[in-house]
């Protein structure tokens, strides 16, 4: 059976391996893309959307929407992603244009035209929890939601207390997480350590000698480099993707996986964003997450190779 | 000319009487009326909404909006209004039907289409700024955003530090006094003291014998009762059509108003929703607000006569 | 029946004129100084308290106590007081010595020795609550507890919505409210507008040809002008003299007070400081705090007079 | 070099090992033991002080301090330790009587007169920000500050976000890590795992045949149960025995500490208490504590022995 899926993503260098695993998926429908402000601008993350469907050579509808967070400044990754989300690359403008229609309006006519969907989001929740105000019967008609965000009792990416997606708009990220949403947590730390590409695979990428294969390697570039700067890492960290092959896979991909009380922080500076996952079930509440803990490493790495393949 | 105008209600006894002050205004055209939560439910503001431009004989669009704050849990003053937010004077079901088209939307649509309107909001703020959060271009079309909402350095209403609309949804309350919207604030204490209708005022309204006579009285006699035993007034406090009457002729009816920043706070639950108002200007922060500081009490009552007359 | 009083302090101009009203009447005897960070340093505190004992003619002891608030990093008022906190008049360092005992063991232990004394505090809290951190008994100890601090429903003077020895360590301010010691509010608005000395009473003072008489006006013609250029006021506004007049003589000086639940804002940085008084009764808390709403202005004056007389 | 110690404690089961350690090591000093709120209340853990030094045959002065944390209600742990904090077990009451001098003027004192001494804190940290308050001074006497508290980038035991000492008084956390006390962070996972003792080595402990080996065994039995139902251990973890390990010999227990910037959230429920450790340098802020990230666990269970022994 074909999944129909809604991508929402701050389109930069590793959403943009994100969305051709979904567009070249032969298992997929994506029934649409919307942006919202994160790693760039929104109307940055719109063009690099654009661009990827093109490279995917795909005519899924690009809707445009939040233009930063719910109620604090935006501030964008550029530093991380480049000042045009994908490493600079000096990439051609896209040839295709976004919908006239705004996200929040196309997330709420597509959910509910789509009961039984899933919902995968690569970036800021802003989008999501302006769709669940305005239509909260959404709710009802997502079957599954996969996040990229946060950190489980980890070590964040952006302060030391949390991740850049739940980081950048707190205020949505907590209440999309009470929303009722049966939402799959991909956090930041399942794309470390080995996940991540090291240089052999990385070549190996290159030389498939696919566009899209190169275009994985050469958006992402200055994000590894930053990367490498911030924790020392020496490999290719692919937090969007990894997300996406649960999406796409949860069967192969995901090795353990384990339900709790989640709720973020949106309340303090210091831990803005922050994940708060009760482990060892202190609170006594109910689950409302399912915490992706382990993917199977290869089978990941697989599914992007497949993505850039011929 | 004429005035375009777009009014967002929680619908319930004064938010009615401000409505019939509008509807039956000869230089304002109502556009929209747009409901929240907020006095009560939005499906409780939208029927009461309904029932009250019947009363009037309009057949302005009104379009049903947010179901609660963003960010916090509803909190509903049916203690104040009755639990059908009229005072529980068993008034019948409306015989019109709201728009298949949401608030967010239609605030979005029509204040497009009409550059240099008028908003007056009554309730929460939730979906102004979902609509900007939307359509951040709204800001520039909107000429004149007359909120009735928060305190002037001044006790407030629900809490020691709050007066309710801004109280009830807070994060939606910061975010559009920052908005850049041409905010006019009619506080909560401008409706008290003199500005209340006496026994006598109410009686002479009676006395008049229409139906939006004995409506206005009628509809506001439980609150006028709640707010008796709040603060031991005797009078009938009208905040919103105090909001309107500035809207409607704001040369006749203010007497003084000031310029000054103002924030409202979204962190604490002490003093969550408090409109804070730089009157001395400690912060040096430029002024954000026009802040009507005094009515001519009788040239507001004279309006409201107006709304009630044959 | 002699009344034995501790004053905390953060001295400087008012501080001073109200020490010396209290070290000069003749129904009082005042235990022990105590000095604490606000207005200006500590260190400048104590300087300026034993200056103005020396004026007075007192060898009261004077205690040095906290270096700054219990949190949050100290933000001093010399803007407002002058460098030295007396106006920069060039006055003479003090002969006099403080006490080898530090403030909080002072307090603790004068107050352990007189139970039913009078506590006047003149600046923040922190010493205050250390003390009760140390000594929880001293709540049964004091029959009086003055504060000066804070506003009631109405604006600050350090932010929008802040009184200056609250907000300078809100937190201790919090603690010491809820702590069940008997306070007496003296609010910031109670010394502005008649409250304040004009011209002419300032000249009369200067008239009165006595040191103090030319102390009282010098040492604060700084703090006048601060005040003008802030709230345009023509007067010398003397806060703690204010409430040091209610700790002297309650019955002549004050008109009217009331009891009402007063909490303190500790969490959020727009209202830090903030003292959130239920005067409608909002909460349903019980009083805990007695509020001084208006003073007999002209026995308030007569008192500084009276202390600057020959 | 004999070293000086000064002991900070909640006194309940782990804490009575880790004065046991102390107090019998013959390389050590303690020059004081201050009780204050925590695991259970000040008198109790007083009690708990006091008879455990009675079991060690010390003399050493008890000093009780701190009722409760700054500026929160006191929330104990007896759950956790047991009603009497020790399991109990019906331990008799103690023959030996606290100081009349209170924990803050002690910590004054006794800091003052030993500068380079070493200051080991196993319970809130009310006290020692009480005492820095008083005495800022007192950071340069202190040449380590051993802090058994916290977490490290890892799930809390009081609340998905942090550990119990730092949870209890966060205000006081706060306060303290950024009072420049030369800190060396014991955090909670450092005695989860191996480190926590087995069946096999419990019985050994017993086996010793001595008052202390079946003490250290049967005060911590109720604990014991209480972490296994909490996070399902089968061992004896203890973690103020793992701090006092790491003060007492920290060349030979110590095998990984790392320096980072470390800060506590006050301001926010749901993150109160946490300790936010900037592991991956993100905030670029200058370290301010040395985290122990590994034991030799070996090396650790033997001096527990060692303390025990006959």
């Amino acid at each position: 059976m074909t999944v129909r899926m809604i991508i929402d993503t701050d389109t930069a260098s590793d959403d943009a391996v994100a969305l051709a695993m979904a567009l070249r998926h032969p298992g997929v429908r994506v029934l649409a893309i919307t942006t919202v402000a994160g790693n760039c601008s929104v109307e940055q993350a719109t063009r690099n959307a654009l661009f990827t469907t093109e490279l995917c050579e795909s005519d899924v509808p690009v809707h445009q929407g939040a233009a930063g967070p719910l109620l604090v400044p935006a501030s964008f990754a550029t530093w991380f992603h480049g000042q045009d989300g994908l490493g600079d690359q000096g990439y051609p403008p896209p040839l295709r244009r976004r919908e006239a229609t705004d996200a929040i309006t196309a997330l709420v006519a597509t959910i509910r035209a789509n009961p039984g969907c899933t919902v995968v989001t690569l970036g800021p929740l802003t989008n999501v929890v302006m769709a669940l105000r305005q239509a909260p019967d959404l709710v009802d008609c997502v079957e599954r939601c996969v996040v990229m965000g946060g950190t489980v009792n980890a070590v964040g990416n952006v302060t030391p207390a949390a991740e850049f997606n739940l980081w950048f708009d707190p205020h949505a990220a907590r209440a999309v997480f009470s929303s009722g949403l049966p939402i799959e947590l991909a956090p930041w730390e399942i794309c470390r350590g080995d996940a991540g590409l090291n240089r052999a695979e990385q070549e190996a990428l290159r030389g498939l000698n696919t566009p899209l294969g190169h275009f994985f390697v050469d958006c992402n570039s200055t994000a590894m480099e930053a990367a490498r700067r911030q924790s020392g890492t020496e490999r290719m960290e692919l937090p969007d993707p990894a997300a996406m092959a649960i999406a796409l896979d949860k069967e192969a991909v995901v090795t353990r996986s384990t339900r709790h009380y989640v709720e973020i922080e949106a309340g303090s500076p210091l831990t803005r964003g922050m994940s708060v996952v009760d482990s060892l079930n202190v609170t006594g509440n109910p689950p409302n997450v399912e915490v992706i803990r382990a993917m199977d490493v290869d089978r990941f790495k697989q599914m992007i190779f497949e993505a850039a393949g011929g």
